[in-house]
């Protein structure tokens, strides 16, 4: 039975879009899998906190070197690794701010990508240097952006530094299959938004029948 | 007599690179300019917070309409706002993390990106609804690398989620006359690094001569 962990990183509660598709993904797998376990993971309501250099210091050394801060710097990001290594599916849910991720989020990823915690050096390949130690997971992108445009050959696609960026970072720590759904629009509102939800409804719905049942 | 705003946005103190490329503009700057005033913002090593749902609910709303609580989220907001708009030359120090800016300097960036205080809504254009705020202001980038390749054109461009993501957001308030200096390579030290510090310090020295002076 898979395991699925759902992230958040909406600072927004019922107002957030992103979050609505994490809901629906929930609810139509729950409904299908009533027994699997579900993690969650709140990001936007939490507050990561940025990595320092006593972590810095820490990563870069074998555990039994660190010193007692570098090891409580550390801390954070071992037990979202753990979490992180732990699960089969993770449907990440997060809105643009500023043409990327939420800074909640980035300081997630800084604390998730871990020299040979997540990924390892390639000695042999200098232009390619990284090898992702995370397997035979999947990962389902669930964004929602303001405007629209930002989809490939799209009028915004050069202001699009949230999901290729996301794609970039996870493929280096070994995430490769990876899933995008977007709802876009919001600030316009409109009955053109409405069914932009719907869509992306459906298709998450999709995603979940021809790939986890 | 221009107004400097220095901002340090790494986690690192004296191993940091993107530290010293400051360093080299502060130091040559005064050594021209002994009387200019120059203002410090160091990010790497403070807590710049995440933006909340308070902070969001507050900053769409007319100031005498938020609550306490909402116009206590917009604190540091104002503050760093305020901060920038009395700059006339902003020089911005930061390393690449995990392909990006650090997460610190993403939290800066939600903070100050603000309705109506850095841009505001240009109705006539959905495609480019954004009208920057902040006038007559030059930015220098100066940017350090662990690894190589991130110029145009280079084996690393498509991973490059730091120089055209500042660029962007620094565009959508205003301030377009910029320029980046950068220092690759760190994670490989070698004597090629060392050229490419006195690559990059003697384009920071130019940069003042030709523009500044």
């Amino acid at each position: 039975m898979k395991k699925i962990l759902v992230i958040n990183a909406s600072a927004r509660g019922e107002r957030s879009h992103s979050r609505r598709l994490t809901d629906i993904f929930v609810e139509y797998y729950k409904e299908c899998k009533p027994e699997s376990p579900i993690k969650f993971r709140d990001l936007g309501t939490s507050n990561i906190p940025h990595i320092n250099d006593k972590w810095i210091a820490g990563a870069f050394k074998p555990e039994g070197e660190r010193t007692t801060e570098e090891t409580e710097a550390l801390k954070i990001s071992a037990e979202l690794i753990k979490e992180l290594k732990n699960a089969d599916v993770i449907v990440l849910g997060s809105p643009m701010y500023n043409w990327s991720v939420p800074s909640v989020l980035k300081a997630y990823i800084d604390q998730v990508l871990r020299v040979n915690e997540t990924w390892e050096v390639n000695r042999e390949d200098q232009k390619n240097p990284y090898i992702g130690l995370l397997k035979n997971k999947s990962l389902y992108l669930l964004l929602s952006r303001g405007a629209q445009g930002y989809e490939k050959g799209g009028y915004n696609e050069h202001m699009n530094f949230q999901s290729d960026y996301l794609k970039t970072v996870f493929n280096i720590i070994g995430i490769t299959d990876i899933e995008e759904v977007s709802v876009n629009g919001e600030a316009f509102g409109s009955e053109e938004f409405e069914l932009a939800r719907k869509n992306s409804n459906a298709q998450i719905k999709e995603l979940i029948k021809t790939q986890l049942l």
